[in-house]
This record gives C-alpha cells, structure tokens and sequence, in this order.
C-alpha cells in the first residue's frame, strides 16, 4: 500500500473546457480543491494548481493512489493536456487511471435523483458536445449517448421525451431556445467540480494499460482528417499516437 | 468606479469551520475558486489563498468592489480570522462589505427550489449550531432562526414539519438518527462553496458601518461570561470591542 497511510487518495482534473478544476481526496472526502475560469492556459496552470494542492495538503506524488481525469469531449487541447498529464502521473507513479467522460463529469453537479440532466459544451455553429444522464443514487447514467451534434437535433430528441431537463454547462448559449420545461443551471453549476469527478473516479475500472489511454474528442480534427486520407491504410485511433 | 473594467468584483470568503473557501466572482461569474479541508490553520493560509486566487486572475486588492463574509456562526478562531480579514480588506480598500450567516451560506449548495434545507454544524455534545432553511429561487430563507441548540431539540421541531428535508454539513455526525424522510448531501456538498457565497452577497445589502461589524457566535465563550460577569454595566456587543 501506498502512500502515507492506507487511506486512498486521489487526484481528479478536468481541463475539458475554459475551466481548470483539480481536487484532491482521501477516501472520498475533499483534501482540497481548485476551479479557475479566468483563461485558458491550462498548459501553464496545471501543474502548478497540482503542486500547490498537493503541498498545502502536506502530500508528495508518491502518496497518490489513482488520477481520474475528464477524458472528454471538449477543446481539442484542454483535454489532450489533462489526458498527457494524467497519464504521465499514473505511468510514473505506477498507479490506477481512470478516465470519465467531461459531459458526465459535468452533470455530476446535479445530485437529484431520478433527474434528467442535459450537459452541453457549445462547438460552434450551433453546434454541441452533448449527451443526456439520468440521476442514479449520485451517479449519472447514460440516456441519450455523448455525441458532436447540431443543438436544434439534439433538443427534438431531449423535447421527445416530454420530461423537465437540468441543463448544464454551455445552456445559457441557448436560453431564447428551451422551453418551461428546462431548468438552467446557475453560474456555480454550470462549472466542472473535480471534486466530484474524484469520487466518481474512485468506483470506475482502472484503465487497463494506460499507454493505450487517449482523449475522447468525438469527432476529427481537420488535421487528423487530412491524415487520415493520407493513411487510409491505418486504423483509427492511431493519429494521437503517430503524431 | 473601481478596477481594471467596470465589471462586480468580488472576493468571497468562508473559514467558519474546518473547511477554507475562497471565491473571486465578476459580475456574478466565478474567476476562480479554493476549497480546502485538510487542516484548519486559517490564520496561516486565508491571505496566502486570496493573494494566489488574485494573482492568476491577474487582478489586485485595488479591483475589488466588495467582500462577503460568512460571520458565523462557527468555529470563534475561524470567523474570527474571516470576519476580520474580510473587515480589513474593506476598511483598508473603502469597498462594501456583507455579511452572511454560515448556515445560510451552506444551505445554497441546495439548489432545489421549495425544497427545506436543514444545515448542521457539530458543535459537540449533542449541541449543534443549525437552522432550517427554505429554498426560493436560488436563495435559501429562513424558516426556523439560527441557533445553538440540542440536536434531538431540534430535530423534534424539523420533524414535527413532517416534509422531506435535505440535511447538509455535519448530518453524518448523527447519521443513525434520521428517518427516510431525511435525505444527507454528500461530503463535495457538505462543504461551504465561497462562490456561491459571493453570488448571494451582491444581492444583500451592505454592512453600514464596517467597525461595528462582528462575528456572530450565536452563544456565549466561557471568556465572554467572565468579563460579563465582571462587567455588568457594558452592553451586550461590547466585548469584542474591548478586548
């Protein structure tokens, strides 16, 4: 057993997005935790975020016994430097990776049961990172698949089912759209708590060899398009690791 | 008009119990954000917290245009070392300062409207400093006043409301003594959010006169019942002022 006791301490990261979230827990209580929205240097911050929770909490890497990180979608770099570092640390360390969808991650600030919750990340264009949970005893589980949609699709298929929605995340970009039956989430809701993803973390599968571990972007990049045309004899989860 | 821009800003900040938060909101959007539980030198590590939240947001003492406080009750030394903190910063910046009870403050990571609210803090031998809340539009009203009371005392008068209620804080304490119609938060929302914090105060009037704002320990210290006694002559809000 590692670490300074044998309690089991985790560190959790979502750099999906904008915000920067980082906690730190021991056997599923909060050690210490910090969410910045302020700029998107998540290159710059993290690290440092880490180091500074970690020292405050009078830990040293080598106490951690597992990194969940926010695995995506969301920015094509927010999520391949958490990803990088969280594997970085797993592989140094040697110890347990877990990685969790961001829009799960997110509709984790819901904690009403039985709720649905409709997460969104705004891609442009009327465009979307979305999925739809249901609240099961603190955990969301999947209703409608995380996927690049357009929102008006998206919101028909949400509408069909004729229940209320927790909207979470990027919904204010929509607000003229939804009807009374969509309740968006404040300002301190609509941001990824760590924390949470920490707890969610700790009663995941371990990945199972963390070299194989890559973002989930859920969709091409127009770099890995025009690669792909160019390799077409590769498969498909090949790019992050040739480049 | 202050700061960098002519937006709100605000610095938020909770040390009532072990837990540390601090929030850096503007115009109701949180810049940044820090929670800490693992130790609960307040004295040792608020400034240090607030200085390194300013920083990465790239602002300085001179932005702010108001400071919201938890005032207690709670822990003496920890709203203490935050209401005098906080009476500093706008003393010594000429910015509002507002103060918010403790429990209310935690009572907003409730965020079920028309749902009860019942926050706890343990404050030992059966005592806890509580008070029952409702929620109405985001912001939680009283329903029974805040007070320092024996926990099956109050639990009877929540009990006699016979309606579910979201029990939050230091629930688990007396976890064996809940019936089904209580439902406990779990540890991410048993700890106060300084965000949310920061986005009530700026809808609550300012303190009048920042000198005669004092921690409100809602009982007596046994220090306290001394001097009283030794000074039967001074009036009830004076003791902090002496000493």
């Amino acid at each position: 057993m590692k670490g300074t006791n044998n309690k089991m301490k985790v560190l959790a990261l979502d750099t999906s997005n904008r915000p920067l979230s980082v906690a730190l827990l021991e056997d599923q209580t909060v050690l210490g935790t910090v969410t910045m929205t302020v700029h998107q240097k998540h290159a710059e911050y993290l690290l440092p975020v880490i180091e500074d929770l970690m020292a405050k909490s009078d830990l040293v890497p080598a106490d951690l016994n597992r990194v969940v990180v926010a695995q995506g979608p969301g920015s094509y770099t927010g999520i391949r430097i958490g990803v990088t570092t969280a594997k970085v640390l797993a592989d140094t360390l040697k110890i347990g990776l877990v990685g969790v969808s961001s829009l799960q991650a997110l509709a984790l600030n819901c904690q009403r049961d039985g709720q649905l919750v409709w997460p969104i990340f705004d891609a442009r264009n009327n465009n979307i990172f979305t999925g739809l949970y249901q609240m099961k005893n603190g955990v969301p589980e999947s209703v409608l698949a995380d996927q690049h949609v357009d929102f008006d699709d998206f919101y028909r298929q949400v509408d069909a089912l004729a229940e209320t929605v927790y909207v979470i995340g990027d919904g204010t970009h929509f607000a003229d759209k939804f009807s009374d039956n969509y309740l968006l989430a404040n300002s301190v809701d609509n941001l990824p708590q760590a924390a949470r993803l920490g707890i969610l973390g700790e009663k995941l599968p371990l990945v199972t060899d963390v070299n194989d571990f890559v973002p989930n972007y859920l969709r091409l990049t127009q770099a890995e398009a025009d690669w792909k045309k160019q390799h077409p004899e590769e498969d498909a989860g090949s790019y992050v690791e040739k480049i």
